[in-house]
């Protein structure tokens, strides 16, 4: 069954001169429960584990990339199956997805609860959630410097980006997570309402072709880059983040501890360095920083 | 004690010719965990309700305007007081804030468990997500046609808001709330790096005056408009809302439920009406939509 993305209707168009009854596309949002089946065989157990506001499409790679990104499984291999659970709905929407783990996984639940934000010795606070990330990573404290981006090949990727955005070209309401080689070929592209499903859709691809850590790769965001994608792409074991949008402070908090290099405002051949730069390639800049 | 909403960062600034080091402001991002004292006197508790990754400032309406949105309290009265509380932390922080209700207030606590998204009737989907808000609703349905906007007035309102909005200008990392005047001026503006914190600030500050139901107001969001930000805007009374980006399909489909007029793509004198445009006076247009 092919899934849809996007879905029309009859809006009116209004400008200075006139307004125009027409048709246009919407990016389709609806609900995903994930649920997780785990346990010994003698004692299997379903749980619901989130639920999220998604754009439907690549749900099972969505799924495995929230467990992964959360911390909740560590290895591809502790899937069993993932599977659409078919519900009496009137809608008879594919809503509910399951993940089922190997009898012998035990899946870190807290990590859902505690939400990377909040550890016992300190309340909540910016450097409680990045210590909480470094005790579930696996990959996050294998940084290397050996990665490295030109600066020109960095300016070609949000217009590479565009050109194979085919929904938001639709309906200009997507947010998109690309992977590309440092040479700027495109790897993977997910697209999303969400921007963390996006990147989970995108790291969960990249986990079921066994490509984690994602060394050597440059990771693009369409829009702006806050505290949550930057430690999704850290669980990946990501060195090289670009986004077309601002960061945050908590996110340059966090690439600045996990020596990732943060760039943003990646828009019109300009770009700014926030964490890193020494992995970036610039021409005439004899990068001290 | 002033908020601060931005931090000064060293950045590596690249353009074609060339790569400089300068400095640059980042909109701050911090979590915020919410907690709820009630029940009757004798039998005081405190549960966490949300951790939220918040821009600092305006705190108590954020965690005012998220209790109401989220359908757990009714009214601004069931609130005897909010404070920040002080933990032992190295970085001092406020990022707790305790809400405490009336003793005779029963909180509606299995919302933030359902988070409007699940019914048991249908497992999850878009229709049973806007049924659950027609249950905990005060004034979605309240809804009128009186309301109007004119279209010269929507035009001039996204330029309005960013003359308004500061901590975008410093950062360019920040979303937009704003509310209007069916005249276009400007009653209220909040800003977070999180669009929903945003908007429960705005609807938590317009508690605190009592102006809810927000009937004769226009909402301006300056970014999309998704399922979460309208189903707030819903449970407010709100009856206009504009986008500056674009909606998505639940989102449409839940403001034609509660007869809400939403418009996106709010820019260069230009929008689109995707539900009930008869609350908008175009000139030159029958309006038989």
């Amino acid at each position: 069954m092919a899934t849809k993305s996007t879905q029309s209707i009859r809006i009116v168009k209004v400008n200075a001169t006139a307004g125009i009854t027409t048709t246009d596309a919407l990016a389709i949002e609806e609900p995903l429960e994930i649920r997780l089946e785990h346990g010994p065989e003698t004692q299997r157990q379903v749980q619901n584990i989130s639920v999220t506001m998604r754009t439907p499409g690549h749900d099972a790679e969505l799924a495995a990339g929230f467990l992964f990104t959360e911390g909740i499984i560590k290895n591809p291999e502790d899937i069993t199956s993932i599977e659409h659970c078919f519900i009496a709905c009137a809608e008879n929407k594919e809503n509910v997805i399951q993940v089922s783990l190997n009898p012998g996984v035990v899946p870190h639940l807290q990590n859902t609860e505690r939400n990377f934000y909040t550890t016992s010795s300190c309340g909540v606070c910016g450097k409680g959630s990045i210590n909480a990330i470094r005790t579930v990573s696996s990959f996050a404290e294998q940084t290397t410097d050996h990665d490295t981006i030109q600066a020109d090949i960095l300016y070609r990727l949000p217009e590479l980006l565009r050109r194979y955005q085919r929904v938001f070209d639709d309906t200009g309401g997507l947010h998109a997570s690309a992977l590309f080689t440092p040479l700027g070929e495109l790897l993977l592209l997910r697209e999303d309402v969400g921007r963390h499903n996006a990147l989970d859709k995108l790291i969960g691809a990249a986990l079921h072709y066994n490509w984690l850590p994602l060394h050597q790769t440059v990771l693009l965001l369409s829009g702006r880059a806050s505290f949550e994608l930057v430690q999704k792409a850290a669980m990946a074991g990501m060195h090289i983040i670009a986004a077309v949008g601002a960061p945050s402070s908590l996110a340059v908090e966090l690439a600045t501890e996990f020596n990732i290099t943060l760039i943003g405002f990646l828009r019109d051949e300009r770009f700014n360095i926030y964490t890193a730069a020494h992995r970036v390639l610039i021409p005439s800049y004899e990068n001290t920083y």
